[in-house]
């Protein structure tokens, strides 16, 4: 799996950052200091000054940050701007929900098809998604290629779908599998939606 | 709403500890390393020895950890080894996902209840679980108290939703409305399941 040269805490603060600007850009803010920031994400400003300035220079010390052109530039950073095919494997309760119900749009993703292997399913639609058969899910690549699988299979069948995905050559796997990927000889980035984990931290949190 | 006194970032990674050592006595491994543990996480070991040092002595120099007091150790320190009582808020597709197919008991969690508004689900079960119409939240309540809300309402009623449940008593809300909740004045613990967050991170990182 690949690695960035950009540390996972940052990455793991830039949504954070870029909603916060999409929220003050909807309010028509036109500037803001790291301190505002800082305060309204619960960080420190010289945090929020240093993760910056991991990618380049935005701010004029005194100034702050012009609020659109800072957000313009977090967009590109974290691709949403961009247009990334995706398809979703495994229309259960969970992937139906994402269908439905996730603005793919907003965050530079296009669903161009879901895949399961329940034939009462295949041939239809959710929204405007076709669902396929898993079995020409290698067809249906090579007709209509996709850079990203998003996964809402069954446990007993995660790793087998994970390495035929991965195999095709997807860039990016989003994993709502609850398993861990073992997709090491693979050069595929793997975000997971844990939810035991999270809810474990839940747990920690009340228990405290 | 509540802080710690242990890092998140500790936090962040007990749940990988507890998986991992879970992992690690179902094969039947007596003792590990903290090198060991370390490699298999992507952590350094010196990480690894610091973080359990937040919590007391679990090793001794030279000889590691014994996993299975280790492993009970941690399950009680993130409060799996306990019963939490919650419900489920809102039963479209990602409520009934959760229903269906996750393993609450196995993190320490028994779910009481769910709640809708929707008259042609209030009244059935999902699994052994009751749906009962949302507006009977707080005679629920009362009549068998829960601890954990999980939301998975709708955007337009979230703060409402999430406020009654606090204003209830709860201790946690597990919240997968992808809206940040504005909970400030209750002694509430939220943890989010921030899907756009997640997304965003992959596209990032198949951006690089």
């Amino acid at each position: 799996m690949r690695e960035g040269h950009i540390s996972k805490s940052v990455i793991r603060r830039l949504p954070r950052y870029y909603r916060c600007l999409r929220d003050l850009e909807k309010d028509g803010t036109a500037r803001v200091s790291s301190d505002v920031l800082a305060k309204s994400l619960g960080f420190t400003a010289s945090q929020v000054r240093q993760d910056f300035s991991n990618f380049g220079e935005f701010g004029q010390q005194g100034y702050g940050y012009n609020v659109s052109s800072l957000l313009s530039e977090i967009a590109s950073i974290i691709g949403v701007n961009r247009k990334h095919r995706a398809v979703i494997i495994g229309v259960g309760n969970l992937g139906r929900a994402l269908l439905n119900n996730f603005k793919f749009k907003n965050y530079g993703f296009e669903l161009v098809a879901a895949f399961d292997t329940n034939k009462e399913l295949i041939g239809t639609k959710v929204g405007e998604v076709d669902i396929l058969d898993i079995a020409d899910m290698e067809k249906g690549y090579d007709e209509n290629p996709f850079e990203v699988a998003i996964l809402c299979v069954p446990k007993v069948c995660v790793q087998d779908v994970a390495k035929r995905a991965a195999g095709l050559g997807v860039n990016g796997i989003w994993n709502f599998t609850n398993i861990d990927l073992d997709l090491d000889e693979f050069d595929v980035v793997v975000e997971n939606v844990h939810f035991a984990d999270s809810l474990m931290r839940l747990c920690y949190g009340i228990s405290e």
